[in-house]
């Protein structure tokens, strides 16, 4: 008989919770797959007494997770603690520095202490793993890492924070102002703490960048993804879209260009047809591109404690497996820093604006527009209010850096009477 | 550095020359991904004069890929020949015999000798990896066998053979009768030498049995899975189909049940706007559903050069970098004979027969289901000819069973002009 994988388990919230319950209830099938048993020695969380509706008995239990990492018992250090310094962080470093290998859900930790954790790791001789720490039970680290190992990749795109696309699609289908629903999202505690992490594109824009350093091999870059939250994606963008055939996505880009590594996290329009179209509520897809295999698209749960359970499950069977491999999927030390890139492949863009009841306000914006070299594809004017009227305008395709200065330009006219939304069109 | 790894490919067709192709010109990028030089250094063939686009000249050429596979100088046999006997057979067992790890994209060779090749390999401490077996450059193996090891497998659903799914969607986009679409694609060179391979379902029923040995830890099955081909969809099904919203698709389905193991590959009708009704041409989709995770969606290109190589190198990279996993995921000495088990879960159907012109056919039909259980949803006769009138009846739930029996009380009422197609509707 081969000697147990022993796990400790830092933080009992759903997904360690989730953890846990796999742990116990599969114990013979984990065996079976693994060759080895797969079991929890230590756990720690903040509440010792808390009921989490599994029983923690057989566990020893430390208050301090440093101390559960780092001890004798322990060979995968599981930390499901979460934020991206502090306790989560000191912990990851001392299992480390014991010899302990690492599984993790934890994407804004590794988006922003990914690489020098990934140093020392290999260093070390040890692996971390985190495929709970994007797009929830997809295996989407896996898949890019592993199963298109044999691929240049070209592009990697998804919509990956359930939370936006569940305020998204609920605006849509209720007919509901942003406002409204993202108060019923906080009240079903589809939030984070900090709201701006999910509503910001922040926490997408980390699960986007740890893709990027894999699918390119340069060093993370959390702080060159350009993001755009949906704060300002009202219900009138979602109808307009909709009414010409597309639904608003919070996706997120990145492409390795000849300038440059290009990383983008904003609302986009995607025709409702496509699969990124037809994604609902918590539902993450991922899509990635590479030279041989062409297009793979993964489709799943964000979130939850099933779903992000399976994929630190995963992670762990594959250490219990024996299989060791490097954090991002090439040596750390050997990933080039990311040259940034604004995005600068064209695009239609989507504009929505208020204009003053005045003659000639549309003219000028039209004038601003076109002496940029921004062409208009449609253009309507949708209702008269008493005070201004709201225009909506549909771009050919033009490149980002034009159409900020046509707004820039929009802006001085003084016909404007609020900051203009604008929206990418992806035909993907 | 690290001892390079030295592959000996049997096979030089479309795929084989995506692999060398592949291995050639992406050297350095697998060296970084995998920690060491992946290498060609024996190729097999059955002509070696042939141009194949590539160069082989830095390769020792074997006339007997049985000779390649034993060679000193090569670490994996890369078995890319096909055939589920003969040279293929004897090559990989040779291969396993003399120490090397076998990465093969023989679906059919698996569904009939998986279960010995595995046992001899894990015997002998070898790998079998067959990625490429199943769905193209999808890494569905992968994402089975490690990502979602945590899981238990509930149903594994999919669109495996991209040559079906080209004809049934060439069929309902340009309005073409089946045996017009198959000429085509004959003349295209989608159709395996055997087209019944394709047609009949067997292709796909193939890569469906290996799934099932992977998800539901049980011998591999071929002979157990329910076979049905498109070769009886009609042109007036599709359309009947597209007028209800649905799409005809070859869908494959295993599900462990209190009964045993179902596995069924047949055409079936799913909703138009589900993900399976909307994969176009060559594409392939895996549905996998688990306990933890539910539902994952996989979809990318099924076959072809770029695909299939893509997998072969995904397993080449993974032997590189030194996992070694059983073949179907746990081993194959402890894989459970599976049950077989009819699948009776009840669904809705759709008939379509053609009757006698005689007052009092349709009414002998409704009987005849009536008695055995089946309830009518929808009727509808489609238009008179001079001789017999072609009925459509779309069934409430009913188990196959009783509709099988059905069909056979209906065929004694001497009413009907011919063997009704009978399609099971997915809801998936």
């Amino acid at each position: 008989m081969t000697s147990p994988l022993r796990l400790g388990i830092a933080g009992l919230g759903t997904v360690g919770v989730g953890v846990v319950r796999i742990v116990r209830q599969k114990a013979d099938m984990l065996a079976a797959r693994t060759g080895r048993p797969v079991v929890i020695t230590a756990v720690s969380a903040r509440s010792r007494d808390k009921d989490r509706g599994v029983s923690l008995t057989d566990y020893a239990w430390e208050d301090d997770p440093v101390k559960l990492a780092v001890r004798d018992d322990v060979d995968v250090f599981v930390e499901l603690m979460g934020g991206h310094e502090g306790a989560a962080k000191d912990a990851i470093e001392a299992a480390i520095a014991a010899g302990k290998d690492v599984v993790t859900a934890n994407k804004a930790l590794l988006a922003h202490h990914g690489q020098a954790l990934a140093e020392t790791a290999e260093a070390a001789g040890q692996v971390i793993r985190f495929e709970a720490a994007v797009a929830g039970g997809i295996p989407v680290i896996k898949a890019l890492t592993e199963g298109l190992a044999g691929n240049e990749i070209t592009r990697v795109m998804g919509v990956m924070n359930g939370t936006c696309n569940y305020i998204l699609t609920r605006m849509q289908d209720a007919g509901l102002p942003y406002d409204e629903v993202f108060a019923e999202a906080e009240a079903l505690g589809y939030l984070e703490a900090d709201p701006n992490l999910d509503v910001g594109g922040i926490d997408a824009g980390h699960k986007l960048s740890l893709l990027s350093a894999i699918a390119f091999g340069t060093e993370v870059d959390f702080d060159g993804v350009e993001l755009e939250g949906i704060q300002r994606v009202s219900i009138d963008d979602i109808r307009q879209a909709a009414d010409m055939g597309y639904r608003i996505k919070l996706l997120g880009v990145a492409q390795m260009t000849g300038r440059g590594l290009e990383q983008r996290m904003s609302p986009c329009l995607v025709p409702d047809d496509s699969p990124l179209g037809q994604l609902q509520g918590g539902t993450n897809m991922v899509v990635i591109e590479g030279d041989a295999v062409g297009q793979v698209v993964l489709r799943g749960a964000g979130a939850g404690e099933g779903p992000t359970a399976s994929a630190v499950m995963g992670d762990v069977c594959d250490i219990a497996r024996g299989f060791r491999l490097t954090t991002f999927g090439q040596p750390a030390s050997e990933l080039a820093k990311a040259k940034r890139a604004q995005s600068n492949s064209p695009a239609p863009y989507y504009l929505r604006m208020s204009l003053k009841d005045v003659p000639g306000a549309l003219a000028k914006i039209a004038t601003a527009l076109g002496e940029h070299g921004v062409s208009i594809d449609r253009m309507r004017q949708t209702r008269h209010n008493k005070e201004d009227a709201p225009v909506l305008i549909v771009t050919h395709k033009t490149q980002r850096a034009a159409l900020d200065q046509a707004i820039e330009a929009m802006g001085r006219t003084g016909v404007m009477t609020s900051e203009p939304v604008a929206l990418r069109i992806e035909t993907v």
